[in-house]
């Protein structure tokens, strides 16, 4: 298997969206930095109507999760107590409640941690300051704190007329350029863009092998546009984020590698766009108020998060 | 143990409160109903600095439980794979991750299911409707949605002088009317309310034991005074919520019997308002754009969050 | 649904084979308590060569369930330290994992808490006795203790000349005393009796699909040949035991029924007899000593087991 | 912190000890292979009475772990069902458990994968032959199989005339004469030897921290004994095995290296050999048959274990 360097595409965006250092040697959470009070700002005046929208899918056995990552366990619930009479018969009752899961099992933040390639992660840590006792030690997804930004949807199936992508679409800067231009919107530093594929129709329908795989996701250019415009974050609507089965023979990954590492950017994943899609579809604003902070699990190289959008 | 019911001040304030049917009968959510899009544009309108908050404890195993609540487990974080090299060797590398946890061990929301008195929970439901296999199966914790609006800073602690009550300090409605002429905003309908008391000081100060108990707490006529002004939720920096040991011999948990079962209004335990408090203090604006959206466990008759405040 | 006592056949069957009461009002362990020293004795005295068997699946996410049982999850194994050096740089490290699993999703014991009908499980305690909270408060599988007798197998795939029984093959009693016939041995009081089907192959071959169902397994008449021989437990190389779909239209689960709540008996799934089945077949011996204690779960309604056959 | 190489006691034990090759360069259990045929027939030929006892304890949130180690939770049980009609309301209803815990939190193998030292695991192997993905590919606890041999018990509390040893007393080789002798009983090769300090006497009565530590256990030069006698694995009722704090300043862990490491002899932990240990002084009979196989988790470096001792 060829390292991803040895890719000669590869390697030069890698050169060029390359951000280590960029905000220090002790930074741990790269292209969130972008996220400046100004934007932040920005994004609260974002809010017109009110209109609030969920991103996250519900968390349960019946998940995306196929069975296809090992390790990656659909949520777990189970109740540990049931109107449990704690101090007495007759007494107020409480239940509670448990749960196993993937940190990367359903609607979640990819964190810095996630991806190494050539023993690194971003800002050229080794690859093992992540270990078993204690995961991440750096960038560790407790690190990225109250993630609050504008958000902007680039509806790439509806630029193309459908409702889902087929599933060896490659999402190309030119797509973005495009949806961008549709949205009427201009994307600006410290945004977090969420591209819509379409793909979730196939779980919301209740076709988990399908949703799974093939999938059409963002292509090997795609993170030189993210960094031309120094977004904060970019999430989807796939299990995959990028395209897979990959556009390259042999070069796995590349999307995760390159904004994950080399820009030091987090990748959301399993993102459900379609009811916001819907309303951007119909009243023709693409930008709004996203807040999604992670679960700040300690050490965690994922988590998590139940995003909201405000319009 | 005598039930709640046959306390008369008890059963007088729950006749007050009550809030089952106000928003129909096959109504889940209770006071959530409150958070209208014209709270959230206002809320919105809080947005003056862009200075974020996270309200939200790290997960860790060194969480604020203590093993007193059975089966209320501190987070457990193990990786499922390290700089894993799936497609070979030299590739791009993965690692995952997954947990375990108490669904309200750390920074979470009650939901309207976790307390149920004289064998009903909110809205007159049975409280079998919460059950083992599915976990409560109405007004469950993904039911929530994507809850944002305004909140409010009301600092019991600041208003007595003190950086912490004393564990058996009871917030009184008295209090809270304190508390909301010195912060100079008036609390609203569709308002979240964070009731600091100081007590994470412990936590945070590496006392485990000294967190969970004595804790003050609210009063058992606080509820009045959130219903009165019509609140949507209220949070606080304690375990126990309410002031533990109870005010009324033999009386536990009339708080979260109000709260839960009578009026439908979600609490909030261990959220860490230390840093905001500060700042509330110092620049004497206690209003702030909350997003706090519960992660969707399918069921869960709570969930962790991870609240950001904006201001 | 019609209650299975509404069924004539199960109803006489459940008259004939109740123990309830049998060892006393305060018996937890059924049918456990026909293995007496004398039997343990004999047990010993069948090692003739001193060789063994394992008749435990491995434990892993590949394991026998395919999400057909909701919440009966396959084992997940993560590791909590890996070559650490928790005394220093150089010192001997150590490696710690953990797990989560369904206690009945591998080679279990169903314990006498797993089932109840007719709101009761064995000898006549209430259902509710099993809760959230505490799980099994009567008839635990830790009430289980070291479970060390004789084993019987009787391979009735091997008795109808097939590697595997077909999934509509009901065992019979007829099957049963054939069987006993073809092994040349008598089965008696405090044994546990192993049914071998053959069903096994399918997952052993890599289809957990074909193995889950249809399966085939005991017949609603079976029960009533164990507690004539008074045997101590039963079980098998199936998932669900007894034969499935049922025979009678609209009773499910009637062997379950009958051998945990009517005669307090234990019945062991996912058991792989592949082995031992070939060595008996050759040596023409199949009596064995048959070590197979739970592992002790506080209020289990069931617990994995590494059961261990010695001929 | 020197290596345990650095210190010249360990390194001539560790020559003398040493298994490496010893059953083939693929060997992956050690001393396990000296239980022989001739060793299980005459372990089952200790069995004179068919009296039993069970050496496991229960699996509970309050086991015995304080939370010293790392991610050693205790076993936490939850149901996800409860007396649930599957079938419709009248059938025969079913109740399901889930766990999660620390393979080795509770009565437990350490498997030969816990220790590593200058970089090795048994037999010469790679440390990194343990991953995060897959566990130990190498030795792992499911490779060890059918565990039934004979067990001899030799009670160091009873030999120095007291119920438990003090908190730093070390086990020798002379106590382990000394009370080889006492028992009246040789150590064999394939015996798995049970050593009873008497520090389970603290858990059992309430007191886990007391049990945890400090604690009597197995000193340095035991090991040497036990390869000397060839026995199969060591047991005993502590929760660190091995004296801890250790005898020689700055050398942790010393006997778990030798044991595990060098030897490629299994340890197991909080065995409760009180019961057991009671009868054996009573009728002086001090070998017995043991069947203690540990679940067999795919990669586990322990497991969880339900040891029987039959007499």
């Amino acid at each position: 298997m060829p390292a991803p360097a040895e890719f000669d595409e590869f390697r030069d965006i890698a050169k060029r969206v390359n951000n280590w250092g960029r905000w220090g040697a002790d930074d741990e959470i790269g292209t969130l930095n972008l996220i400046t009070p100004e934007v932040v700002r920005a994004a609260a005046s974002c809010v017109r109507t009110g209109k609030r929208f969920q991103l996250g899918l519900p968390l349960q056995q019946q998940g995306v999760q196929t069975g296809m990552i090992p390790g990656r366990v659909n949520p777990l619930h189970s109740m540990v107590a049931l109107n449990y009479e704690m101090f007495g018969p007759g007494a107020i009752a409480t239940s509670d409640d448990v749960a196993t899961l993937g940190l990367q099992a359903a609607t979640h933040w990819d964190g810095l941690g996630h991806v190494s390639h050539g023993g690194r992660i971003y800002n050229n840590r080794p690859a093992d300051s992540i270990n078993a006792q204690e995961g991440a030690t750096r960038s560790g997804i407790e690190k990225v704190g109250p993630l609050l930004t504008r958000g902007v949807l680039l509806d790439i199936a509806r630029l193309h007329g459908v409702g889902r992508l087929p599933g060896d679409h490659v999402v190309t800067p030119e797509d973005l350029d495009a949806a961008e231009a549709q949205a009427g919107v201009t994307v600006r530093a410290g945004d977090v863009v969420l591209v819509r594929t379409g793909q979730m129709q196939f779980y919301l329908g209740g076709d988990r092998d399908a949703y799974a795989f093939p999938s059409p996701g963002l292509g090997l250019r795609c993170p030189e546009w993210f960094h031309a415009r120094d977004v904060a974050a970019v999430a989807n609507d796939t299990l995959t984020f990028e395209i897979f089965p990959p556009e390259v023979d042999g070069l796995y990954l590349p999307v995760h590698a390159l904004d994950l590492v080399e820009m030091g950017m987090m990748q959301g994943q399993n993102w459900n766009l379609e009811a916001l899609a819907a309303d951007c579809a119909q009243d023709g604003v693409h930008a709004f108020l996203l807040s999604a902070a992670p679960e700040p699990f300690v050490g965690g190289v994922g988590a998590p998060v139940a995003p909201v959008a405000v319009k």
